[in-house]
């Protein structure tokens, strides 16, 4: 099938006639500015094999690389508004992965609230390719939130549990298994769909200092923050939000505590805030109904130091 | 050398302070709203063996990825504001591989008046790949050119000379040769350099109806026009812009006419207009020193027309 019968086909009809996309029949979307209010736009590349196990179905291949991307948003406290997808797809696939690749679309547009805006489509001699453009809505009169801008004493917050994604990954590589179905799943999903933080994040933003997400690694992530403001991190073993599913595997010396803090993946936001602030975070906790700990806080020693310990290591893909 | 060393050593310099891109720290930039202005948004995928010869220098890859893309903006008469790159990277490539393309985006956004506000670095086994966001600003009070639009009985007017990018490829392939090296160059640079027409397209965007980038060859994109407004085209082979050097190969026999007309890769524009401002587009003509010619019309028969000859035919990247 040509380009354009994929785009007509596919594509179009989960763009769901979103105005600024102009039924996808031109290469540019126009995106009229709102009143009031800035655009915060973000890229990021998803490659088989790379950034995912290269034997995962192309639409949860697409689903991920889409969570993933508008994760991004989150970190800087906006609302997703709409996205821009280009899909490299090795040669002579049939249309069926086309099509199983625009129902992960349509699935990312319902579950996280985004549009199809345009994009491009492309076959290579290669894995299969997603570069998402994301564009997120900011309101001018709130803060948006930036890695930089922390200082020694801030507290450190983490959203949800760490690791769970890692366990996710090991299952779907039959390295491990968890007997409990309802269980494996919850693990499995943390890495298949990373977490939509948007609503909390545009609201933390009145009370953070500084906000990532963890794509990296908790350890790499939170160097991170705290090399743009010059100074170091101190975080507790013991607050570090662990789940159950993956104490279990601490427990029988499967994986260690190092492996889930360097492992990347978990896409949950790490922040930091004013001491002052933690009851306006703790109200935010209940609000969203989202687990939140406060693992530690900055250091004037560079470098990332659990219970006093140096730790280093993440996830790179370069 | 690790992805966040390589973006701080070669991209942080060439971003040139641009402030939305937040110092590149961050994985978004923030695009405040203009009073009054709308942003135009693109992405466009560029792998080498597939939109460039396999053996083209990382450098010039970068250039014309990035040429192309503006093109896009130019077609719907929008002036380039920022891009972000989302580099994919074969393994095992020295930083000078990485530096070249560097000195391409550098060099492009020189020339095409464009900032690097962010992107996605990523190495795979794989070829180069380049996928360019480029963000336009266009005014409000102006209308935006579509490639929906036009009517039958509308006149078609292209700039510049079509089928030289292609020469300039066969170039570069060593197919042929031309003598004359300042010929030989400009043809090459036809390639390498898609045209940017931003400001004309922006004016012109008052008087045209529709407009497109001939990316895919010229019958391929007249027929895109045409088949939105329901219609077909009629053009004449004897309007038809052909510069001297690709004149020579037709009167040699090397190429055909046809091959010129559905080669694609010339990215002039292709517009329509009502014929009552031709005048209008003679005027911007000379204001912008650009060769435009008017080379046919929109005819109630579907299909592409040359001299009254059915004619298909065009570049296909998938």
């Amino acid at each position: 099938m040509k380009e354009t019968d994929l785009i007509k086909k596919y594509l179009f009809p989960i763009s769901k006639h979103f105005k600024p996309s102009i039924n996808l029949q031109d290469d540019a979307a126009i995106l009229k500015s709102f009143d009031k209010e800035n655009f915060i736009i973000s890229v990021d590349s998803f490659i088989q094999g790379i950034h995912c196990p290269s034997f995962l179905d192309p639409k949860s291949m697409a689903i991920r690389a889409i969570f993933c991307a508008t994760s991004d948003l989150a970190a800087m406290g906006a609302i997703p508004y709409c996205m821009f997808l280009s899909l490299t797809i090795p040669k002579n696939k049939g249309s069926s992965f086309f099509k199983s690749i625009a129902n992960g679309i349509e699935e990312s547009i319902d579950r996280v609230g985004i549009s199809l805006a345009g994009g491009d489509l492309t076959s290579y001699c290669g894995p299969l390719a997603i570069s998402v453009t994301v564009v997120g809505r900011k309101k001018t009169i709130e803060k948006a939130l930036f890695r930089r801008g922390s200082k020694v004493g801030d507290y450190i917050g983490v959203t949800g549990f760490i690791g769970d994604a890692y366990l996710g990954l090991k299952i779907l590589e039959k390295k491990i298994s968890i007997s409990d179905r309802k269980h494996e799943k919850a693990a499995v999903d943390s890495f298949l769909f990373p977490p939509q933080l948007h609503k909390f994040a545009a609201n933390l933003s009145k009370h953070a200092k500084a906000c990532i997400d963890i794509s990296d690694g908790l350890v790499e992530d939170l160097k991170k923050l705290s090399d743009l403001a010059n100074c170091g991190v101190s975080i507790s073993k013991e607050k570090v939000p662990i789940s159950d599913n993956a104490k279990l595997f601490l427990k029988k010396g499967k994986f260690t505590l190092k492996d889930y803090l360097t492992a990347g993946d978990d896409y949950q936001l790490a922040f930091t805030f004013d001491k002052k602030n933690i009851k306006k975070i703790k109200v935010l906790e209940k609000k969203f109904n989202l687990k939140i700990s406060v693992i530690g806080e900055l250091i004037k020693k560079k470098g990332v130091f659990l219970n006093n310990k140096n730790i280093r290591g993440g996830f790179s893909h370069f």
